[in-house]
Order: C-alpha cells, then sequence, then structure tokens
C-alpha cells in the first residue's frame, strides 16, 4: 500500500508540527501551511511534498503521538519499544495485557506478535474500554488481539509468554499473572512514583526472578547542522519500568 | 519449545551475573554460583532454579547482551528497539543494513521483519563479515535474512522500506540509500560524535525530509524495595540516532 | 537585615508560583492567591505565612530566577554554582567576565568573591550594559564589582585569578584572556552548541591544559511524600560548559 | 601565594589521570609521566609543564576529589556547589551541618561562608570525627569553622542561616534544627535513595515551607574537538537533594 487512497490515514509535516488525518474523497485539510484538497493526493504515491507540507505514511510512532484517542496516559514510543525488546515479542508470541488504557501499547503490541501471534488485553473501565477498542480497531495491522472489558481475576484464559501490566497497584495481579504465565516468561509493568516501585518490588519476590527497574529517556536534538544542540525542553519523566521473570519451584 | 534440549542456549543468572551458554550433553558449567552439570536440566523446563542460579530462555536482549561474539562496537538493545520503532518496521517489511558489524541490530531487524519480511545486511570486511554471518546463523529466529559481504555501492537489489546505516560516514551512502528506499520510507543512522550529527544532516537535506536527531538514555536502578535508588553509575553515551523519511520532489 | 523593611526584596511563594517583589510602604502586591497590603508585613521577621502565602527573603537563586530583568539568556544557578566552583572563586578572588548579558553570572561571581575580591564584568552591547549594571545595582550583596562597556581587546587591567566567557565566539577572545590570567588561572566558558565545543577546543590547544567539557543538568521532584516521582518536563539544555587552566610554557 | 613552595599542595596533570600531593623538599613524585623531583619545582609558578606533567594549583574541586581522605561516601562537587547556592551561603552566613563525614561539604561550606562566617559541623562516629578534623584543617581556606564530636540533640548553640543534614534519618532531626534555624533559614539534606526522600518529605510538612527536591547530573565529553561526544560512562546517582525554609506560625 504506497498509494494515498480515499480512506488512507497520512502524516502531514509541517515543520514540526505533525498531523495525523484520514483522507476523504471531497475533503480537505487546513493548517499553518496553507489547505490540502485530498482529491490533489489521492492515487499519488506516499514521501510527497504538497506546498509547504510532507505526505507521508504514519509510522506506529505517529500513530501513537497524533492518531489515537487518548482517554488515559499513554505509554510513550520511547517505552513501549523497550517493552516489547523486553517481553522478548516476536511472531506468535502470545502476551496478556492488564489496563490496556488508550491501546497505545496495544497497537506496538499487536505488531510486535505478528500475524501468528495473540494480544489479549483487558480494560475495566467501560469508557476507556470503548476508547480502546475504537482505537485499535482503527489503527491495528494484525488481525490477533481481542480486547476485554473486565478484571483480570476473571479471566481464564491460557498460558501466556510474557505479561504487561499497567494499573495502579500492580502488585494486586501479581499472582494471577503468575499462574497465566509460561514457566520463564516475563512480566513487565510501569508505575509512575517510586512508591510503587517498593510495592511492586515487594510482591515480586515468590515467584519471580531476574528482576531490572528502569528508565528509558529520550534527549532530542536541533536538527540545523551549523548548530547541533538539545532541544531546550524534554519530557523528564514517563514512568519507571519494572521487569520480572516467572520461576516455578 | 519450552524445554531445556541438548543444544539450546540457556541464560544462567546468578545475582547481577549473567551468563549465556550453549547446553552440551555431558558438559557442564561453573561459576560463581557452583557447577552445574547440564544432564541434569536437559528435559527440565525453562525459568527454573538450579542452585544458586536460575536457568532461563535468553530474551533476544541476553543474547545482543551475553551472546553474540563482538568484534566491534554493538548496538545496544535501548538503541536497537527504538530504531526498530522509528524505522516501522514489522512482519513483512523489507530493511536494508548498512555495516552490519557483530549482528546485534541484524537480529533485531531479523525479528522485527517477522517471518514475510526481508533483511538485507551489508558488511564490507571480510573479518567482520565472518563474524556478523556466524553470530546471526548462530541466534536467528527467522529465515528472512541475507548476509553480504561488500560495498552498498555495487548493490544492485530492489526496493526497500527502511535503511539503517552504521558506518563511520554515513553521508557518502546517502545518494545510493535515497534509490534504494521507496519514496517515504525510513532511513536511520548511528554517529558516536556530534561532529558527524553535522555532516550527516547536511547530506540529507537533498531528498529527505521530518529529519530527527536524538539519545536513548537508560538509567537503571536497585531492585530492592526499601532501598529505591538509581545505580552508581551507567552507560552515559552509545551514539546519536538520526532519522529521515526519502521525498520525492 | 531579618525584618521586612520598606524596600525590601521579598519572595512570595504560593504553592509552585514564585514572585520576588520590592516592599513599598502603602503598596500592596496581588497574586493567585489573594492580597497582600505591604504594611501589614513591614516590621515582621522574614519565614512568616501572609494568607495563603509564604514570605521569604529571597536567595541568590530567587533573584536570578525572578529578580533581575532578562534581557539577554542567563545563565540558569545550576551552572552558575558549578561555574564558581570549577573557576576556584573564592573570598579574595579576583575574576574578569566577558559577556556579562543580564548579569546573572555576575552576582554569582560577585558573591563568591567576597568583600575581598573582585569582579571586573565587560558588556560590548550598550543596551545589554545598561541593564546589567540595573541588575547588579539592585541585587548584589557586596560592593566589589566593575561593569565596564566595551570590548575586551582594549581593556588593560591587570592580572586576574579566573575569567568566564559567555559570547557567541569564545575563542577570539583566548590570546587576550590568556595574557591576563596568572599562570595557572582558570578560564571557564559557556556555549550552547557541539559545534562551537569544538571550535573552542582548537583555540585551548596552546596555552592551556586540564581541558573539560561537561554539561549540568538538574532533575527536580514532586513532593508528595506517598507519590515521589521526577516532574513531568525538565529544562534539557542550557549549555555546555568548557573549561582549561592557563600553562605556562 | 602563587609559587610552589615546600609543604605546597600541587594538582600533578598527565592526561586524564590526576594526583593531589604535598610538596617537600628532597621528595619526589613518581607517576605514569615519569618522574618529578620536587626541588626542580619548589620556587616555580603554579601552571606549569614539568616534563609529561601539568603542575596546577588544586582548586577545591580538586582538592575534594583528589586530596581528603574519604572514610565516607562524600558530597561530591557537582552537588557541593548547588548546595550551597541553595543555603544561600554568602561572606557572614552561619551555618550548621550534622553527618559531616568525610569533610567535603564542611570545606566547600567554610569556602562559602567566607572569613566573616561560621560553620559548625558535627559527626557522631568518633573514628569518621578523626578523619574530618585532618581534613579541614589540611584543606580549609578560611578559620570560620568549629568540628564537633557528637549529636546534634546534645547541641545548645545559638541561630543558624542554614543547615544541612547528611545522616541516614535525617527526619529525626527536624525538630531540632528548627529550633536552631533563624526564621525563612534553609535546610538541606541528601539522601540515597527515594524512600528516605518520602519520609523526610513528610518530616518536612510541619514547620517548613518552599520545599524541593532534585538531582544534580553531570555528564562529561571527550576533548577532541573533532570528535565531540560524551563520555562512555557517566555517575550516574549520587544523591537526591531536599531543600525546604523555615516558616514560623
Amino acid at each position: 500500500m504506497r498509494t494515498i487512497e480515499d480512506g488512507s490515514y497520512v502524516l502531514i509535516v509541517f515543520g514540526e508540527r505533525k498531523y495525523l488525518k484520514k483522507v476523504k474523497k471531497g475533503d480537505s485539510f487546513s493548517g499553518k501551511g496553507g489547505r490540502i484538497v485530498y482529491d490533489d493526493i489521492i492515487g499519488q504515491e506516499f514521501g510527497i511534498r504538497k506546498g509547504e507540507y510532507l505526505i507521508l505514511k504514519p509510522t506506529l510512532e505517529d500513530t501513537i503521538m497524533f492518531g489515537i484517542r487518548r482517554e488515559t496516559q499513554i505509554v510513550y514510543p520511547k517505552d513501549a519499544s523497550y517493552i516489547c525488546m523486553k517481553l522478548d515479542l516476536k511472531d506468535g508470541s502470545k502476551i496478556l495485557e492488564i489496563g490496556a488504557g488508550s491501546g497505545a501499547l496495544t497497537l506496538a503490541f499487536s505488531r510486535a506478535c505478528g500475524p501468528n501471534g495473540k494480544v489479549v488485553s483487558l480494560e475495566r473501565e467501560k469508557r476507556h474500554y470503548i476508547n480502546l477498542k475504537k482505537n485499535v480497531e482503527a489503527f491495528h495491522e494484525f488481525e490477533n488481539f481481542e480486547i476485554l472489558l473486565g478484571d483480570i481475576n476473571d479471566y481464564t484464559g491460557g498460558e501466556f509468554d510474557a505479561s504487561f501490566i499497567d494499573v495502579r497497584e500492580p502488585w494486586i495481579y501479581m499472582k494471577k499473572v503468575w499462574e497465566l504465565l509460561k514457566p520463564g516468561g516475563v512480566l513487565g509493568t510501569i508505575v509512575p512514583t517510586s512508591n510503587q516501585i517498593s510495592e511492586t518490588l515487594r510482591s515480586l519476590k515468590e515467584g519471580f526472578g531476574d528482576i531490572e527497574v528502569l528508565e528509558i529517556l529520550q534527549r532530542k536534538y536541533k536538527t540545523v547542522p551549523e548548530r547541533v544542540r538539545p532541544l531546550d525542553r524534554m519530557v523528564a519523566h514517563t514512568g519507571y519500568l519494572i521487569f520480572g521473570r516467572k520461576i516455578k519451584g
């Protein structure tokens, strides 16, 4: 799919500004760089200039940052990509996501688990579940996901290679997750505060090993060759990541 | 493959120390935590305790950090995972890697491109090419790669969704890479110095857009619940990452 | 001077918001936390509550951040304090400042050099010189400074223990500064870009030794005991600091 | 004191290596860059080359890093300088230091408080007290300090402009320190873990305002103009700094 079609998502770039839009026949886009009549770009290839704009095919990072509707704090791409690495996800992996929120990580998991994998995502709050489902259905790349409304304690599905928990109190789910993981399976969680790190670490003492706690920081630079320097401000904190492996016996 | 077999790679964990070993019938491992006779663990599941040790299935991160033989500076998992995200790799993607070194990134690309994708990796130095081939053949997960000895300027293959350059002077390959990328395709490179950022940015002025320069930093924490704190020292620099998209016209 | 007087500077704190004001008989302050009639606090000690506000004596950091009028990019307290350490300033030191801008660093130098020291600060731009003079005269703690309008190349004063340069092209002043420094004297400079680091390092090859390049980063945390976590965003870059020592022969 | 004398401290620099030594007539120094016979440099100015070495007058940072004998974890110059800024120390200030350890901070406080100020430093452990006293007596710049063996709860001295606590449980001293501080006086402390941040913040709820929690990070760079880049590794954590102001009523 290299050609912009009626219904395609496009990333419209104007300097530092980016807009992720769904192209619609007869419709148009207006931004700081002027107007784009969609009919003028339908049928053209991605990767073109249109007036002051660049028209690109959105990457998953673009989708997470500019595409999905956020009703909750999202997991940022810098974290999502490293989480997939730590959870060791690949085509064929089966992952259980608890507290899927707005679906940023669900989309990353769906991609990482590939056409032969499986993502089971639970969300307890009805309102967030509805938004999550919409986001994932709009932007998914593989038909490998199951979005469920409910609490993990009521879940009776099979064994998973990995699990990720993104809720306020991840420690209350550790026993249940342990049961649902294969031996050696990877557990991950993200918490905003160091108090939660303590509590989570305590809950991992039984049944988990190879524990790691870390942060991923991203520092962006200006792109002028004669004046290479970091941007003035940066995101200083998204969350602490905690990982462990299920140990039997 | 949940069971440890003759020939399986295993991660042996003793506190902070990790060893990645190939299990061999009749052989054994000796470390700070004592001896493991491999015959005792063959046939058992991964994710077990054996004396003072944990026996785990290596993740890709473990393989990159402890498995592959390093003859060159490797691309670290914190960078490799985010590079895959920025290059928008997924099952079916086709990527061109220039300067594959010891193959850390090649393994990450092979995983990300899945069973239906393709990784073409070039390495110019014979010595590194041989090591690269050994590493990828030992640890790959999908049969989707082609490891070539030679210079990209002699390469005549088809179009790629993305390309990554890890050589001292990435700027000398930009024109060739532009030709080999699909419109809108993502180009990435990693350079250790800011002087190289300047030079690379200059070479991207023609034909590329949506340029980004950034660093990924990883800060690790101790895992004692009552004493949550960062480790005393950290890796302060691996490389600056630069990304852009091929623009036509 | 523990008592708030007519003419005292006060720091008015309301949650995260801070205001630095000059108390005036008959006048008042109005902010998000309500109104303070100055006559009500004149004669009282610093360190009191007044309605929703705290009334504090401004520290030098408060003065730099909220007191001085900024016509140029200022040197932040996190950098200013470390610069004074590297320049080895103490009571009695004599420092030459080139490019004093709005005087943030001048105030830090004046404090560090104490009643027996001397700060000579040059500023070439008339407009900034006027503002600089106003700022330093309003907020200085010791009568140990000389604020000059002009270029360092026209300066004919004596020997200095240390010198700091904060101009766009610090390298053009290195020879002159070398002449004005005592042997072993410390030179410092701050530059926003890495291109300027390269240029500055080249200019230090002759006549300087023990060169260092570094950055100081400050990460702030929320102050809720149950939810300890970094603030969401931070200042990611102020400048690169470069230091060297004058070497004779 | 610009001339190297019998008994002077000198900083001997050989590339990245630094040695802080006391010059002694008839004695010599041997390092990676060869031998220095002290008689050859006595009478010469600081800031000279001697064979492969630079001979410099040690700065306070050099003294803290290479001069004092460390029996405890020291407060690093990057932190010490910013602590002095936050505590608003200047010539004439009077500070109370609780848990002075090896005296790194004591030396910084003594410098900051100048010839007219006063530093009262307490250390409870006899062994550390002896080392502290030796360090401060060897390297101090002003006769403005009092080193005491004992617990702060037994202390009956007068009012202080500022106080700094560096002990495992700073919260147990908050009430006593509050009594000893002038209204509006600044309190600071350093703790290695985030659990201690929580506990300290709780103890500051009564009687203190304008609370701040932060970290100072230092990132060093290589000094080759053509290859500007951060060092491979850095100190990732020294301590969390917490500050507050005494509020009356």
